[in-house]
C-alpha cells in the first residue's frame, strides 16, 4: 500500500523532476494497460532516478543517437522495458513516436516486451535475460577506456546501468561486478533499483544479501540513497562520476510501482498491467490528470530540452573530431571498416602456408592467424576465460594485458565464460571494436544466452572454442564436448565453423573478421591435423562445404567431414579407392554458409552417391544431409577419460569404420 | 620458489599429519606423472587441509560408502582430482585399488580425469565444470536439513566442499552461496584453497576479490587460517562445526604445489605434470623416500583407520534406524521407491481428466499434475527461480516454503537457474528427494551444464520449463525460444517432453517419476490447448511417438507434431480429410522414448506416406523423421514481440499452412 504522505514529501523535494517522471510513470502505465501485457513497477520505480540521469547527468543528443562519445544507458533489467521508450520519445529520438508507444508489444513495433537492439536508436543493447545488461555494459566500459587511450581528446564518456535484484541474483552479475571491480573501470555507474520485490514476492523469499557490501568486497565504490529524492539522487550521480578508478554502485531505495495506492511495494506491481481502476488511481495519487498517452505541452517541451542539453557538447566533440589527425583511423574503426592493409596479410598468411604447409592442432592454426591478423586489425581485442595457454589466443600485436594501470588488448577474463561472452558482445556494440575471446568448447553452455544474444542482435563477435571433442582426450566426459556442434548450429544466425586444418582455419577467422552482423564460433581441435588444403586463391571455407579430395572418376560414395575428422575421411578414401571405389570427400567447415549457397552448388557437391558423415560428436543434426543417422560415424554419447588415440578406436571413430559404412552402402 | 625453511616449520607443526599428507601428495605426483597428464598442484596445496579433514572431522566409514547418514565430502575444484582417489585409496574404499590409481585417466579406469559419479564409492558428484560443485553441495546440504526435520534421530550430517578460485569466480559460484547464505545452511562447511594463482598466472591477472567480505555479504561465517598448519586447520574446522545457523568458510592460505622446489606458487603446479626432475625433488624437500606408487606401511596403517575412524558410529547408526518407527520410509525415501499409493494416485488423476477433458495450457495441466503426485510423493521437493507463478510449480502438498526458520518442500531458487538446477543435482545425489524446478525454456540456457550434468550421472530430476515456443507472446525474441527444443534433444540421455494436452502432460510426470536414471524436461504452453486424447489405460506417451488421431482408412500423408501445434495438425488433418484424403496425426511427445522403440513400432507410426512436420521451433534435428528440413511447419529465425496468435499467423503456424504444405506433396 502506498503511503500518501511519504509520496508528497517525496514529490515536494523536486516537484519539477517529479512533475517529468511523472509523465515516465504515465507511459509505462497506459502502453502497459493497452497491451494487457508487461512490467509497469519497475519503470514506476526507476522514474525519479532516471529523471534525474537523463536531466542532469547522461550526456547524449537525442538529434545524434549515433554520436560515438555519447554515454551509453543500459537498462539492464529489461523487462523495465517502457521506461526506457518513455525516455527515448520524450527527449525526442526521432524513431520513437507516440504511436510506437501505443503500439508497445504489437507485431511490428519497435517497441518490444524487452528492449531489442536495432529496433530504434537509444537502445545500447538488447537486455531481458537477466545479468547479460551490466555484463555487456561492463563491455562497453572496457571498450570506452581502450578507445579513451587510443583515441585522446575524442572518447570520455560513462556507461550507466540500472538493473534491479535479478540482475543482481544471477550469477553473470556477480562474474561482470567482479571483472569491473577488478579492472577498476571507474566511469561505469550502476543505479541499483532496490525495491525489496521479486516476481515470487518479496525478496526475502530468496534474497538476503548485503548488496554494498558485497560490491565493496570486490573493489566497488558504493552509495546509498533515496530511489524518490531527487537531490539525493542528484548527488549521488555526481559522487559517482567524482570517482574515477572504481566502478559506482548507487543502491536506492525505491517502491516498485510508486504511486498505484494499492499495488506499490508489492509483487503485484511486478509483471501484470495495473488495470484501467489502478491505473486511475495511481495517476490521482500522483496529481497525474491527462489523458491517457497525453504529456501536458509544458512537460514535454522541459523533456524536449533535455533531448537537446548535450547539443553544444555534441557539435564540439564533432569540430574536435574533424580537427584531428586521427580522424580518418577513428572514423574507420567505429565504422567496422577493416583496414587498407587487411587483403594482403590474409594473402600473405595463405601463401606462407602453401609455402610451408602446417601439421598442427587448428587452435595452433587459430594462433598462428590471429598473429598476422591482430597485427593488420587493432580492432582486434583479445581475451580468454583462464585457458589463454590452451585456446592460443595471445600473441604478440594483443599481448599487452587490460589492467587496472593501463588498457591492454589482452583481457584476462578470468573463469567467468558468461561475463567474457556478455562483455564481448558489449565491446562490439560500443564501436570500435572486434572481440574474440577463448575457453574450452564444452563451456560454450556457460555462456550460451549470450552467445543467443550475440546472434539475435547480429554482432561481429568471434568465439575461439578449442578443445573440440573427445580428442581432448583424458580430461574426460565433463569436458568432452559431443552435443556441442549440434546446439550450436542450432542458433539461427551464428556461424558454427570447424575447420580441416591450418588453410581454413584461416579462411574462418577471415570471414569472422569480414561478417559485421553474424557472430562466429571456431571449434577447434587440441590435436594436430595435416594441412589437407593444396595450393589456390579462393576461401572455399566461405562455401561451407567443398570437394575437398576425389579419388577416381565419378562416385559411387560421398564422404562428409568436419575438423579433425576430415584426414580421417580421407584416409579412407584412400582405402576405398585402392579397392576400386571412386569417392569424394567433402569437407563442410560450415553448415550455415554451404546451406546459403545456390541449389545447384549444392546438389552438385553432395552428389547422388550414398554419403556418410564423420564427425567426433553426436549425429543429431546430420540427416540434413545424410539418409540416417546411422550414415554418421561419430559418437554414441558422452566420452570418456583417456588418451585420444584410445578413445577414437574405443568409439569406432576410424578409417576402417568409414571404410565399412561405405562398402554396407556399395554393396546394397 | 619454495621456501624450504618454512615448510621444515610447517612440517614440524603436526609431524605426523604432514607425513599422512605426504601420502597424498606423492600419489598426485606420481599419477600424473605417469599419465602425463593432469593437475598436481592443487592436491598438493590442500593436502594438509584434507587430511586433517579426514583425520579429524569427516563422518564417513570407508567399508559402507553408502551409510546415509554419512557426510558429503564435495570436491568442487574437480581437476584436483587425485586428491580424492588418494584419500579413497588410502583410507580403503574398496574401489580404489592402487591398479586404479596407477591408470589414472586411462580408458577403463573409474579414476577419469576428473571426478565421475558412479565410477567409485566416495565420490559424491560429477566435478570439473568450476562452480558446479559448490552449488550441487548445496543441494545435497537443503537435503540433509529437511531429511533432519523428517526423520529425527536418523539424520544429522555435514556437507563439506573443497574448492578453488575458479569456482568463485563462476556466477553460478556465487548463486550458490548467495542462496546458502540465504537459507543458512549451518552444516555446509566450505575450504577454500586460496592459492593466489589460476591457470593464466596470478589471481592478479583476473581476481582481485576479498573474498571473506564478498561471502560475510552474503550471511556467511568466514574463518581465515594458513592451509598448511594442521593445527590452525583444526581449530578452523571446529569453529565451522560450532557454527549451526550459517555455512562456513575456512578461507585457508595455501601454496599450490607444496613441496615441489620450483613450481611451487607457480600456475607452472597447475594444470602439467611435475614431470620425473621435479617430481624427485618435490619428494625430496618433503623428506619421502619411498618408490613410486608405494606408501610406507605405518603410514598406510594409519591412512586404514583414519577410514574406520566412523565405523563405531555408522553402527550405532545402524542399530539406531533398526529400532526406529521411520524405518521402513526412511528406506524406502533412501532406495528411491515411489509410495505405495503412488499407482493409484496416477490413475485417478487420470481417471479425472478422462471424466473431465481439461482444455488449459500444458503448465496448468503440469500444476493439476503435481497437486495429485506431490502428495502422493513425499519425496517430491519443488522450486522456481523466481517464475512461480508462471511456471506453476507450487501445489498444496509442497506450499511450505524453505526457509533459514524450517525446511519446507518448496524451494525460492530466486533468479538463479544455473545454481537451481545443480542444487537439484545434489537434492537427487543426497538420496530420499525427487527434486524438480521450474523456470521458462529459453532460460534453460542459464542453466545448460547443469542439465547436462543432470544427464551425464544420470539422476532423477525434473526440469519444469514453461512458456515453450512464441506461444508465449509479446515478451518477444529474448523470451522465446526457437532452438532451444533441439538443443535439449541434442543432449545424451535426457528425456525432453513437449506434451500435447493434458493426459500427456500427467503421462509425461509419471514417466519422470519412474526414471531414476534419466533426467527429464518437460517443455509445457503458456497458451490453452484442448484435450486430445480419448480413454485409455496405457501411457503412450512412453511410446514417445503415436497415432493419436486417424483419418480415413490408410494413409496419404502423415503429420507429425509435439506439444501445442499437435492441436493444429488435427485441425489440418480434418481439413484434409474433408477433401478426401487419408491422413494420420503422429504425437511426438518424447523423441528419445520414441527412438527406444522397436523398429517395427517405429515404421508403424511412421507410415510410407510423406511426412509433414509441425512444431513452432526452428526444423533443426527434424530430418530424423522428415525427408527435409522444407517438410517442417515451424520458425525460421528468432521470434518477435506480439500477441501469441498474431506471431503464429506471422510466422506461417498454422492449419493452411499445413494444409498446403501436406497438398504440395499430395499433388506430387
Amino acid at each position: 500500500m502506498l503511503d500518501h504522505s511519504q509520496l508528497a514529501a517525496k514529490a515536494a523535494i523536486d516537484p519539477a523532476n517529479f512533475a517529468l517522471a511523472n509523465c515516465l510513470r504515465a507511459l509505462a502505465i497506459d502502453a502497459v494497460n493497452a497491451a494487457n501485457s508487461g512490467h509497469p513497477g519497475a519503470p514506476m520505480g526507476m522514474a525519479d532516478a532516471a529523471t534525474v540521469l537523463f536531466r542532469n547527468h547522461l550526456k547524449f543528443d537525442a538529434s545524434a543517437p549515433d554520436w560515438p562519445d555519447r554515454d551509453r544507458f543500459v537498462l539492464s533489467n529489461g523487462h523495465a522495458s517502457m521506461l526506457l521508450y518513455g525516455l527515448l520519445h520524450l527527449t525526442g529520438y526521432a524513431d520513437m513516436t507516440l504511436e510506437q508507444i501505443r503500439n508497445f508489444r504489437q507485431w511490428g513495433a519497435i517497441t518490444a516486451g524487452h528492449p531489442e537492439w536495432g529496433h530504434a536508436k537509444g537502445i545500447e543493447t538488447t537486455t531481458g535475460p537477466l545479468g547479460q545488461g551490466i555484463a555487456t555494459a561492463v563491455g562497453m566500459a572496457l571498450a570506452e577506456r581502450r578507445m579513451a587511450d587510443e583515441f585522446p581528446g575524442l572518447v570520455d564518456h560513462r556507461t550507466w546501468v540500472m538493473l534491479g535484484d535479478g540482475c543482481l541474483q544471477e550469477g553473470i552479475g556477480q562474474e561482470a561486478i567482479s571483472l569491473a571491480g577488478h579492472l577498476g573501470l571507474g566511469k561505469l555507474n550502476v543505479l541499483y533499483d532496490d525495491n525489496d520485490i521479486t516476481i515470487d514476492g518479496p525478496t526475502s523469499v530468496s534474497f538476503s544479501e548485503d548488496v554494498p557490501k558485497r560490491l565493496e568486497a570486490c573493489g566497488w565504490h558504493v552509495i546509498r540513497c533515496d530511489g524518490h529524492d531527487a537531490d539525493a539522487l542528484d548527488a549521488a550521480m555526481g559522487q559517482a562520476k567524482a570517482e574515477t578508478t572504481r566502478p559506482s554502485l548507487i543502491a536506492m531505495k525505491t517502491v516498485i510501482g510508486f504511486g498505484a495506492p494499492n499495488r506499490a511495494g508489492t509483487a503485484k506491481a511486478h509483471g501484470a498491467p495495473l488495470g484501467a481502476d489502478e491505473g486511475a488511481l495511481a495517476k490521482q495519487a500522483l496529481g497525474w490528470d491527462a489523458a491517457p498517452f497525453e504529456i501536458p505541452a509544458d512537460l514535454a517541451k522541459e523533456w524536449r530540452a533535455i533531448g537537446a542539453r548535450g547539443s553544444d557538447a555534441r557539435a564540439a566533440w564533432e569540430d574536435a573530431l574533424a580537427a584531428s589527425d586521427q580522424a580518418p583511423a577513428f572514423r574507420q574503426r567505429i565504422a567496422g571498416d577493416l583496414p587498407k592493409g587487411y587483403d594482403s596479410a590474409v594473402a600473405q598468411a595463405r601463401a606462407a602456408l602453401f609455402a610451408e604447409p602446417q601439421a598442427i592442432a587448428t587452435r595452433k592454426a587459430s594462433q598462428v592467424a590471429l598473429e598476422s591478423l591482430t597485427e593488420a586489425v587493432p580492432a582486434m581485442i583479445g581475451g580468454s576465460a583462464d585457458l589463454t595457454g590452451s585456446n592460443l589466443t595471445r600473441v604478440p600485436a594483443v599481448d599487452s594485458l587490460f589492467s587496472p594501470e593501463s588498457s591492454g588488448r589482452y583481457i584476462g577474463y578470468g573463469v567467468r565464460e558468461f561475463g567474457m561472452a556478455a562483455a564481448m558482445n558489449g565491446l562490439a556494440l560500443h564501436g570500435g571494436f572486434k572481440p574474440y575471446g577463448g575457453t574450452f568448447l564444452v563451456f560454450s553452455d556457460y555462456a550460451r544466452n549470450a552467445i543467443r544474444l550475440s546472434a539475435l542482435m547480429g554482432l561481429g563477435v568471434t568465439y575461439v572454442m578449442t578443445h573440440d571433442s573427445i580428442g581432448l582426450g583424458e580430461d574426460g566426459p565433463t569436458h568432452q564436448p559431443v552435443e556441442h556442434l549440434a546446439s550450436l548450429r542450432a542458433i539461427p544466425n551464428l556461424n558454427v565453423f570447424r575447420p580441416a586444418d591450418a588453410v581454413e582455419t584461416l579462411e574462418a577467422w577471415d570471414i569472422a573478421l569480414r561478417s559485421p552482423a553474424t557472430p562466429s564460433l571456431l571449434a577447434l581441435s587440441r590435436q594436430g591435423v595435416p594441412q589437407l588444403r593444396e595450393a589456390g586463391d579462393e576461401n572455399l571455407t566461405a562455401r561451407g562445404g567443398y570437394v575437398i579430395r576425389q579419388f577416381g572418376e565419378g562416385r559411387d560414395v560421398t564422404l562428409l567431414a568436419t575438423g579433425t575428422e576430415v584426414a580421417l575421411a580421407v584416409e579412407a578414401a584412400e582405402a576405398l579407392h585402392a579397392e576400386g571405389h571412386a569417392v569424394a570427400v567433402v569437407s563442410m567447415p560450415c553448415w550455415e554458409l554451404f546451406d546459403a549457397q545456390p541449389e545447384a552448388y549444392r546438389d552438385e557437391v553432395l552428389g547422388l552417391a550414398p554419403r556418410i558423415a564423420v564427425e567426433a560428436a553426436l549425429p543429431f543434426g546430420w540427416t540434413r544431409y545424410v539418409a540416417r543417422e546411422a550414415d554418421v560415424v561419430g559418437m554414441p554419447g558422452f566420452g570418456a577419460s583417456a588418451p585420444a588415440e584410445r578413445l577414437y578406436a574405443e568409439f569406432g571413430i576410424t578409417c576402417d569404420a568409414i571404410v565399412a559404412r561405405a562398402k554396407a552402402h556399395l554393396a546394397g
